[in-house]
Formats: C-alpha cells, structure tokens, sequence
C-alpha cells in the first residue's frame, strides 16, 4: 500500500476508516464535501458529483489504493433517490481514472440491498443478486463494470457488502441512534413490532473490515457482516436496559412496508476466514459504546 | 409521442432512425458531435461526454421519448476501451435528467454481449446475462439501473440487443465493409476460416426495429436480431458473387481469437410477435443493397 484515497472520508464509516488507515502509518488522502481537521490525513475538499471532479482528484493525488465509500446515505430516501444514478455515474469516472493512473487495487463499499431478499443467510457465492431498490441496483451494477474492469486490467477490485451498522454519530435519523436518543431523553419512542431480524455491526468494525478488506488480496464480493441475526426488539429493549428506562419504546406503533423482508443476515465466512477479520464490539459491548455516547453528546447539549 | 430526442443521430443507426422517426411526422431533435445537415430534424451539436452535456440537453428539449443509441463503437476497441465507463456514466446522467423531466418513454442499444455466450440461441427471457466484455458489463449495468428507475417512476423503458448489422456507409472495418470494398477494388482480403455463426440484420431493419420498438409499449429486453444463424464465409462468398469476383477472400488467413463464440444468434420472437416488427431485407437483398453502395463509392472516388 503505497498511498490510499478514501471518498466519503468524513461519512460515518469514512471518518473512523480514514484514522484507522493513517493509525498504520500510511499516506492517506481523504476526499470530502466539507471535511474535518484531523491529523496524519491530507484531505481534499471535493465535491465528487461536481462535473470532472472524480476525474481530477485521482489524476492529482495517484493513489496505488482506493477506498470508495461515498455515496447518497440520506435515511428514508437514498433507496429511490435518482442521485442514486448520479453516483453511479461518478463512481465510473472515478473507476475509469483509477484505472488510468495504473492503480493496483480497489475496494468499494457495497450492500447487502444487492441481494434478493429472502429468509435465508446471504450467502456472496450462492444468494442470487436481484435488487429491489435503485439504490442496490446502482451498486450492483457498479460491482459488476468494476469487476469487468479488473479483468482485463492489472487491477485488483473488492466489494464489501454492507449489512446494518449502528455507534456513535450515526445520523440520528437511523433506528439505534434514534432510539438510544430518544429514551436517554426521556421521550416515547414508537418503533415497528420489531420481529424483524437484522445483522449489525458496529461502526468502528465496519470501518477496520474495510480496511482489512483493502490491506488483503481478496477479491470479489465480500459480506461486512457479523454474521448473526438478531431481531430489532431485541437491540431496541437493550438500549432501553443500557439507558435504564424501560417502557419507553412502543412497538407495534408503526406499519412495516411490505417490500421489507423478514430476514438480513449476512454470511461472515469470507470476512473472517479470507481476510482474516475479527469483530472488537459484540452487540452489547458496542450498544453500550454508542448509549455512552449519546449520553455525553445529551449530558453536553444540557450544559450549553 | 410528443416529442423524441434520439442521441448518436449522425451514427450508423442513428442516422436512418432520425430519418424515419421524422418521416412519421414526429417532432424530431437528434445529438451529435457533428450533426449533419438533414431537414426535417432539429440537431444538437453535444458531445455527451462533456460535463452535465446529458443533463442539459434533456432539459432543453424535454422530450417525452428517448431514444438512447450514442456509445463508443470504434472496431477492435470498443470491447474494452475504458471510455465505456464513461458512456456508462453519461448514460446514467441522461436517465435521471428523463426522469426528472418526467419523460415517459425510453428505448436503449443494448447487445448481444450482455448474454452468456454459448452456442444456444439467445432468448431474452431464459439465456443467463454474463458478459464477457467491459463494454457488455457497461451495457448490462444501464439496463439494470433503466429498469430499477422505470420500476419506482412513472416511466416505461425497452431495451434493444443489437446482433450483427451492416449495410451503406457502415464504418469501412467491419467486416461486410472492408470485404465488400476490397473485392469491388480487386484486392486480396484475408479473413478468419469464417465458420462462425452469427444473426445479421440490414441496418435500416435495425433502425426500423428500433424505431417501431419506442413506438410500441413493449418494455424490457428485445433482441434486434433476424432469428436466423448464417455462417460467415457464407456472407463473404455471396458478396464476392455480389461483386462478380472469385478467390479474392481468402479464408482461414486470420487466427480467431479464444474468447469469440461459435454462435451468436439471437430469438426474434419478441421483436415480431410483440413489437410487431418485420424486416424489409433479407440476407441476399441487403447484402445487394450494401454492394451496390459500395460499388457507387468507389465510382465516385475513381471519378475525383
């Protein structure tokens, strides 16, 4: 790994990503709307749906390694949105001056909303990849002209499918956010019923398989997952213990779309026997790292 | 159809299509880096790989139909040339730009690399998709994208394979072309033993299909195809007949290279049953047509 470029470097995976690289002693270009001021990281304030701007970026800082984690993250619309294509398209400029300037290897952030969705575990060599959703359809089809690419090139391509993610700074917006949020605050919150089983990971494990998955030589998709299923209400009802409220959270409050399935679990047999990755958080250790978290962000907003 | 924009207008397909589409009386607006002066359409000259190019002209022209032709076709390059992921980029741009000026009808050039190459017929509903080109896996991408936008927006959207075309003014290249030319001026051509099974289609058929497919309201994939395999040394003898020549294609001359398949022939049930569609040429008059064009070029130039 000579120099690595990471798009969506101030995002919510991006930022603890982008640390964690420069924490190996690497040279890091972190690429970012509007970015933050950490040190050991050059960062470039880059707008990457701007006209040439992917083009631009890669031609000046010529990285040997990619890390693209940018994307449309906004919770309720990035599903439909039509940036969706928008990202698609600067995805493939990126890809295509990555390739120009000889780089050697790639790693994406892909979804598990690639898959058809079943009941059963997702499996990278065996589920069929079918997307319901715009959102998983631009990305799959970035997987694809990105594999398609390595092919034929000297380049080496990975595709780390991520499944649910929770920690601290998750947009407050998303479920685990919003429920330790809300409870720690004392409000109501009203949830679906819950039964619906999810695989989840904490950030900072998102972050470091990511950067496993980049430091390796594994190619093709590979689940970022923990590998086990657990249902909402279970990881609700352990934020609500966590915050020591109880009652608090209503489920059943709210309808479910029927294009939800009942089942997100990723196979993590790749991620832990390929790339070699081990998880730091478990849910409970990681739900308490996040209420702790929001508790000091709420225990500082009362202070101000 | 209220109005249609056709991109690639000037091109081999492009160009008949622009035609008839304006002889039905439509109000027509084609692009093309270097239009030509044609009446009865309105030209545009964009390069659609120019920054927000896509973008700006669908807001120009708001059309209600597109038909979407333009990608890179230079002989022996386009297989692989990177600037695929760019023609993949500025096609996802003109797609949400149709979206967003709530077009309701989109017809897109697909090709017979996106399928799986055996030596089956290729039908749209069964033949697996697995391209094994970066221009195939770029094609199959915006396929894929069309028709998860076409699935969430009020928009309906067609996908045309193209298989083997030829005919008057095809790129002098290709194979019909530079035999046909080469013949007519009395020259040796070396060709592969030319056992190699392929669907060819007349271009103004090709345009035809095209043309009837965005008036219809078929959507998905339909292979532009003629249903009928014909070795190519039966193409290259019947033009050496044509041409009222003997002995000058010699065969077996060239190697074939490992990853080109036996058979190409794609199902054109769809094409005639759905869409209604039915060729003007057959094999033996379009290969007429194309000699004879030839045959009045190389008058024409033996005369300046």
């Amino acid at each position: 790994v000579r120099r690595v470029l990471v798009t969506g470097g101030s995002g919510f995976i991006g930022l603890p990503a982008v640390g964690q690289l420069a924490d190996l002693g690497l040279e890091v270009h972190a690429v970012a709307r509007h970015p933050p001021n950490t040190a050991s990281v050059v960062w470039h304030a880059v707008d990457l749906l701007e006209p040439r701007a992917a083009d631009e970026i890669v031609r000046r800082v010529k990285p040997s390694h990619l890390l693209h984690l940018a994307w449309t993250t906004i919770p309720g619309e990035y599903w439909t949105t039509l940036e969706n294509l928008s990202w698609l398209a600067a995805s493939a400029s990126l890809l295509r001056a990555f390739a120009e300037v000889k780089g050697e290897r790639a790693v994406f952030a892909g979804t598990c909303a690639e898959y058809e969705w079943g009941s059963d575990l997702l499996v990278e060599s065996k589920t069929p990849l079918r997307p319901a959703t715009l959102y998983g359809s631009c990305k799959h089809a970035l997987r694809q002209t990105a594999e398609s690419v390595a092919a034929q090139a000297s380049l080496s391509v990975a595709w780390g499918r991520v499944f649910f993610l929770y920690g601290p700074r998750e947009h407050p917006a998303r479920l685990v956010s919003s429920v330790a949020r809300g409870v720690l605050a004392g409000e109501v919150v009203d949830t679906t019923h819950g039964r619906q089983v999810r695989d989840f990971l904490h950030v900072t494990d998102v972050a470091s398989a990511f950067v496993a998955l980049l430091a390796s030589d594994v190619t093709g998709a590979v689940n970022v997952a923990s590998g086990e299923g657990v249902e909402l209400r279970v990881v609700t009802a352990e934020i609500e213990r966590l915050a020591g409220v109880n009652g608090l959270v209503r489920r059943g409050r709210r309808p479910i779309p029927p294009s939800e399935p009942d089942m997100l679990v990723g196979d993590a047999t790749r991620l832990r026997d390929e790339v070699g990755f081990r998880r730091r958080f478990d849910l409970e250790t990681g739900l308490a790292d996040t209420v702790a978290w929001w508790r000091s962000q709420l225990d500082t907003s009362d202070r101000t």
